[in-house]
């Protein structure tokens, strides 16, 4: 027959990139989950989901750094010869769902959701190949005021998570500035395209390399300390002087008190670049208009900080970006303390949904990624992990009473799990080969169960039970030191009335809550 | 510039067999999860999840119907030319995480897990290429005992969704039963694989055509009204003989009313078939102490059913297999009334883990086919569809001053949502082009929105701020039929004090909260 045919034994093992997740890590997830959920929900956002697949080109290529075409996508042609694609993110496949259902949906539409993306990279460390964003997105909103609240949810969802006010920003800049910028220096055309790329990418590395480590790669390329050359933009020396130019603007007229940090910013930023170009112009407007907002509201500079170095990879971007930091130090994999870092960002994509369609459609977005934030949140100590009961286990010391103990079980967990608004009481039998008593006592232990319950064949005939207390029987086993003592003391174990039974370990279980709060 | 090419429109549609998820759907989806959940933690099952790929071979061939290799699932070569596949469903992948980590997890290991899976298939009414399964596994049970706990526990599972006793029920059957079958019938060697699986196909559509239309497919094979031929298995007539008065048993000998059902109906099996072949004996013992322990625990055959017709189609299934029914009647998309049927399955698969090990794993488990139950639960009306308040607007009179409409917001969201214990209430200004003001009513009017704030500059000035219930607004214009009379009344709207507008809202809310509760 078919299944007896020899197969060669397979490997146990996930292709690299990819991860199995437990569970408490599970329900931490849950946990954060819901908070940010609540926050988007507060702001008028409602859930909406797309599946794991696209057309591959309603996908579109907006991924960095990607040199050949869908480099960073999993494509497939399905069984019609149709080519498909994971979603990379979570924007593209709104786009989409707004283009389709346009007449449906209300404008502005203010969505979210959650879900797994894939990315077809060489993974790395904290670098999945999987991983899950949470979005939230307004289609339909024009005006900046509407990047200006995404930037103030934000915020709000960062302290919502427990992450104090200091501890984190939300950096704003402008993606008209990177393009104004780019035509002054006069490297708007095509055949700059990758030189552009390579200038971004410097800037990006601002906070890393600073202003001297920018500029080499700005110029011929830089060296680093493993003797590794990175390729540089080969720009002119006044190019680059006015790039740095740029970039030393945080430091000057930004003194006075009275007037906020982001406001001096950028009319310093104004006073020196200030009719250069017209999306410069733009860029220094919309940004101007954002901090206005932002500080009516009460989302000072602390929160919500104009920084013109925010450079954000994907290509769909064409207004403001947003990136949430955070600025509490970690030390990363070669032992260093870093920053943090990033654990989002967005920005206002006006082409996206157009794409489909023949008519503008303005739109805005931000997305968590959940895994970094909660990496995050582990490091400041503010990850939920509520602590669960863990099973009452029921034993078996006699497996042709599997029926009694399988009854014993259900009459536990249902008087134990009777009020639904409390947290679940789990009470198993022990499933596993019964012949060694001691392997279920063990097991019992390993899953952190609090309770065990054992029934022989004489506790049976006298209508009795054992109720055995984990927690208490190992702490009174610490104390006896005699061998023949322990056995008689039969440490933190009770028998009792068959009909007792629900009390009995209701009783342990109340002690233990008991003693876990105090 | 990159940006400024132009793009060809690019269609907005999905490939065929996805969907995309609106907010009643997820919000639906989210509490009958939680449901479920609640049900698997009582039992002692903890969260684990695998991500959507896996390399093709860890994964197997086990897909019913699937001829040629592979076909059913999606598979690719990644970067590095290795073969990764999408899971099909949660126990293959189960398999590989616990063989992968066996010396770490307890044994025996009980987990559940929510997730998508993935077939290339032809995509038809019902029937996705992307759909979500809810699974929970024993893996290192090697007796019936726990498979006599699934099929209780899921169980418990529909009544726990609120799916009534008498409208399901959980039906047993035996794999073992199958392969004795076919040892008896002697198409065990390898050449009749395929008539075998026309066999059990033929067997699958019992409750379907009958006993007469089974017959067909048995022999010959078998035309339908729409005059479309489906093979048959070209059996012997004394072998179909045999499976007819194998599925005729049902009506025999079970007509006494002091024992259960279940124990009958195998009696009745045993006493014609036994000692025909081991496997269907070892069949018959397994189904008898299943049927035994779920009496004991009070599970009778209204809830837990012995039914040697359940065919499971998943290759890897090596003993007790189940399948969870709904019994009540829906017109399907031939406008015939049928029952509703499965809405998930499992069973035994103790060679699925030791593909991968040197050792064999024992192991059971429940796969529930969540979209197929909440479609169920939609026709049973108990598919929970918590009413949300809406969002709050704050609309904008004066774009000049967002400012201002921002603070207002941001004030009365957070003292809106004070109590994290209660569900949201949305705040929101109105984010779309703000030029006529009648689209922003009516914007409100779309989502929902049970309040609508107002702030001109004639307000602004006087300190004042309007306050209108959508509501009662409507109420009232019913009654209205002048329209200067509607207009002199502003149906619904009232004047506050600025500083009395998070009272005002809060009493609108207060008085519609009131209402539907009526």
């Amino acid at each position: 027959m078919a299944k007896e045919k020899k197969q060669k034994r397979v490997a146990a093992r996930l292709p690299r990139g990819f991860v199995d997740r437990e569970a408490p890590d599970l329900r931490a997830q849950e946990a954060m989950l819901a908070t940010i959920r609540r926050v988007y929900e507060t702001y008028g956002f409602t859930p909406v989901e797309t599946p794991a697949f696209e057309f591959t080109d309603a996908l579109g290529k907006f991924l960095p750094d990607s040199d050949r075409p869908n480099e960073g996508v999993f494509s497939l042609q399905d069984d019609d010869e149709q080519w498909l694609s994971l979603r990379y993110d979570l924007t593209a496949p709104l786009a989409r769902h707004v283009a389709e259902n346009y007449e449906s949906l209300p404008k502005p539409y203010r969505s979210y959701r959650a879900g797994y993306v894939f990315r077809n990279e060489k993974p790395g460390p904290g670098r999945f190949r999987q991983f899950m964003q949470f979005d939230a997105d307004i289609v339909g909103a024009p005006n900046v005021s509407a990047d200006a609240e995404m930037a103030m949810m934000m915020a709000d969802t960062m302290e919502a998570l427990g992450i104090p006010r200091g501890q984190y920003v939300i950096r704003v800049n402008n993606r008209k500035a990177f393009d104004g910028l780019r035509q002054v220096l006069g490297l708007d055309s095509r055949e700059d395209d990758e030189r552009w790329l390579i200038v971004l990418r410097a800037i990006d590395k601002l906070d890393k390399f600073g202003l001297e480590g920018v500029k080499e790669l700005l110029g011929k390329g830089r060296l680093d300390e493993s003797g590794d050359f990175t390729r540089g933009a080969n720009l002119l020396p006044q190019q680059i002087e006015f790039i740095q130019m740029f970039y030393s603007i945080e430091s000057i007229d930004c003194d006075d008190q009275s007037t906020p940090y982001n406001r001096l910013f950028i009319s310093a930023l104004h006073k020196i670049f200030g009719g250069k170009s017209e999306l410069l112009d733009q860029a220094f407007q919309e940004l101007l208009h954002i901090a206005q907002l932002s500080h009516a509201a009460g989302y000072d500079s602390d929160r919500i900080r104009i920084d013109t170095s925010v450079v954000r990879g994907l290509e769909y971007y064409t207004g403001p970006v947003f990136e949430a930091e955070l600025l509490f130090d970690v030390v990363n994999e070669k032992g260093q303390k870093v920053q943090f870092g990033s654990v989002g960002g967005g920005g206002r994509y006006d082409g996206l949904v157009s794409r489909f369609m023949s008519q503008p459609v303005p739109a805005t977005g931000f997305s968590i990624g959940v895994s970094r934030l909660m990496t995050a949140l582990k490091n400041l100590g503010r990850l939920e992990t509520a602590e669960r009961t863990g099973p009452v286990v029921v034993t078996v010391m006699d497996k042709d009473r599997m029926a009694d103990y399988q009854a014993m079980a259900t009459k536990l967990r249902q008087a134990l799990n009777a009020d639904p608004s409390k947290p679940p009481v789990p009470v198993e039998v022990f499933q596993g080969n019964p012949k060694q008593f001691g392997k279920q006592l063990q097991y019992a232990d390993r899953i952190g169960s609090p309770v065990v319950v054992i029934q022989g064949g004489d506790e049976k005939e006298a209508g009795k039970v054992q109720v055995k207390d984990l927690a208490l029987g190992k702490e009174l086993s610490a104390q006896i030191t005699d061998n023949a003592e322990w056995r008689e003391a039969r440490a933190g174990q009770e028998m009792v009335d068959e009909d007792q039974l629900v009390e009995a370990v209701q009783a342990i279980l109340s002690r233990m809550a008991g003693s876990s709060s105090r």
